[in-house]
């Protein structure tokens, strides 16, 4: 059986930089020795080449760009892949494409063989783009981004919405589910109404104890 | 006397990358001891880290974002600055901000003691961006820029121009001169025009021999 | 049987203006009662009133915006219902949206009574918007916009592959097709694919004589 | 002696369209002839047309983009201008373009002989704005924008410091003062500060009674 997987966004935050960011790599990856769930870490860019290197767990990108050539200040696919990273955040809420650039983006990552997490907001966001054959799509809520409400235990419909609709359309498409995500009980919960996962970010990235935190995400497992 | 400051924008371009990125590093850490010269280089976000280690010479990022906490896959000024950084461009015609973002990121660089290196399109948003008391302004004119037409030749009065709306509204900006850029002749004209300096990117980026080209750049100075 | 429908967009043209609109609009009235075809016009904001009370054509706006209250410089739904729109574009390709605002604006026309007309790229961007259920989905080529080639002689199997990629996911959206499109001929071709009709631009609005040209492309009908 | 302007924002509110809009349009007309004091209004785009023609008061639009041609959905200049218009705002807070759109747009305004009132956020971006010669400066500190707090009571520094920036770059430009405007007290003081007029919305688009609003806010002039 396939582990689930916890994905862990550093997003823009301070404490998601050099030595913390560090205390946070190291956590993950004893968790995820100890526990066999796999647990996932998205970095910031300039740190990326040295978490694929010093980690034995998997790095995504935050965010990639579908281009090449002369563009100034953008993420090329083929940065993250020399880096050496697993895969990449794409359309995250905070960082939203166009419906072409998504495609395109999802493209250009399989091409580098990198994995595909596309953020959406909703059931019927979610399906449209499952269509286009990511890894995986992460639901969040915007509403619930950034709040303490755990998605699983506010709006348990939205998963299985999300879940059923995706795989009408492509059922190769894992689910993850965002938003407000902290205890064991949520991801428990998530994967009992169908998701392959869970995405998260303050709540390991702020904790004081960011291994105590991962290690009580995967108590229930 | 100050040197001239020849900066090299990697741009997305997959020569960027990888072990050629390494060549052109070690070609401008080389030219650079050989003349006296600065020679600055622009890499790709993922290998601003080990360029800052293992060159001397002043690394930039292509771009900074003035954010810090939930921004998913933005480049926060702290990033570029733990990486080890002397400073960013800001601005770039291929990655224009609003004026409120321009205002602000310098802002935030000048905070995490980066200099500033921010690109304009014409006489009168040099001026305007003056204001802001930025390390540079480099001036590309639009029509210029990925042709192989040099500013310095193409369009003189533009430098001339620019160096003097910068200084009348703020003496300490240093003007930098980008577009087309490709032969120690164009540095020295635009030197002789007012400019503190060249930004230049495919001339070198894609060159067979970035050396001969960066040996050349520096030829008549 | 359902006339195709002949949408006609004036883009931010000088002649799609003042009194050379008010031309097109009339020719394509005329041409509509002549030929019994329906011809659909999609003028400037600031016209779009005038529009929807002097010509007996359904009258489209080029974009709506999903928001309403303190939004300066927007174009909402409700306005555009107000002026007497028939329907909107979305996601024009010089009007890209993220995936979540396309949803966004679908469900905001459908509540305003207005059709839906998203705009697209390829096949995949085809399928994927398909399922959030507008009236439209038009195919246009990138590389095809603004060019004088038609999509319908240069890429047959891209007006196909949207007409099946569209009806699989959902059967009740009709397919526009696109690009290039400039002869009798050329709409005899997109219909006799399984497109429900045409979007062009270029090809009327700048035309000598709007007139003329309606009648050529409904010659074939 | 010059009267000073008293411009309103309908922005996107839904009563600021249709027969509220005219009840403003129609209070506005009626406060400036009985005030002498010049009220404007920057109505929604498919009513600036009805606007012009029917109501004895400056017309604004919200935003105009410096495109003419194949751009779908956007706002070109010279449509305003056929709409009889007297100006426009530009980067408003809401609606934030890059300095270089905002240079262009003031030069495509000048052209069609249309005031520009550019919105800035700060005294440095207003200071910075000023070289590029618009009619006005419209200060909006953005934490007060839809707020109940008035600029001119909680920050009279921004609106001195603004208007002394401004003036000392350009001292042809005209500064307005926004954010939280509601009182014949709050214009008066944003006056006796210097500035030339203010620029509100929510309190007048969204009154019960709007000409007893703009009467108290032309009270102490």
């Amino acid at each position: 059986m396939v582990s689930p997987l916890i994905l862990v966004n550093f997003k823009s935050y301070r404490e998601g930089t050099g030595d913390n960011a560090n205390r946070i790599g190291s956590a993950a990856e004893i968790v995820m020795q100890e526990s066999g769930v796999t647990i996932g870490i998205a970095p910031q860019f300039t740190e990326l080449h040295s978490f694929c290197k010093h980690y034995e767990i998997p790095v995504y990108a935050q965010h990639i760009d579908p281009v090449e050539g002369a563009f100034t200040g953008y993420v090329p696919a083929f940065t993250i892949q020399t880096a050496g990273c697993t895969g990449t955040l794409i359309n995250h809420s905070e960082h939203r494409l166009s419906i072409a650039d998504i495609e395109a983006t999802i493209a250009v990552a399989k091409f580098h063989h990198l994995e595909s997490v596309v953020c959406t907001n909703n059931v019927a966001v979610s399906a449209a783009a499952a269509s286009f054959d990511s890894t995986y799509i992460a639901i969040e809520p915007p509403e619930l981004i950034n709040s303490h409400i755990s998605v699983a235990k506010a709006d348990p419909d939205i998963i299985e919405g999300t879940v059923d609709a995706v795989h009408k359309i492509n059922p190769g498409v894992k689910v993850l589910c965002g938003a407000g995500i902290q205890s064991g009980e949520c991801v428990k919960t998530a994967l009992s109404l169908g998701a392959d996962g869970v995405l998260l970010a303050s709540s390991v990235v702020t904790a004081k104890d960011p291994k105590a935190v991962l290690r009580e995400l995967v108590s229930l497992l």
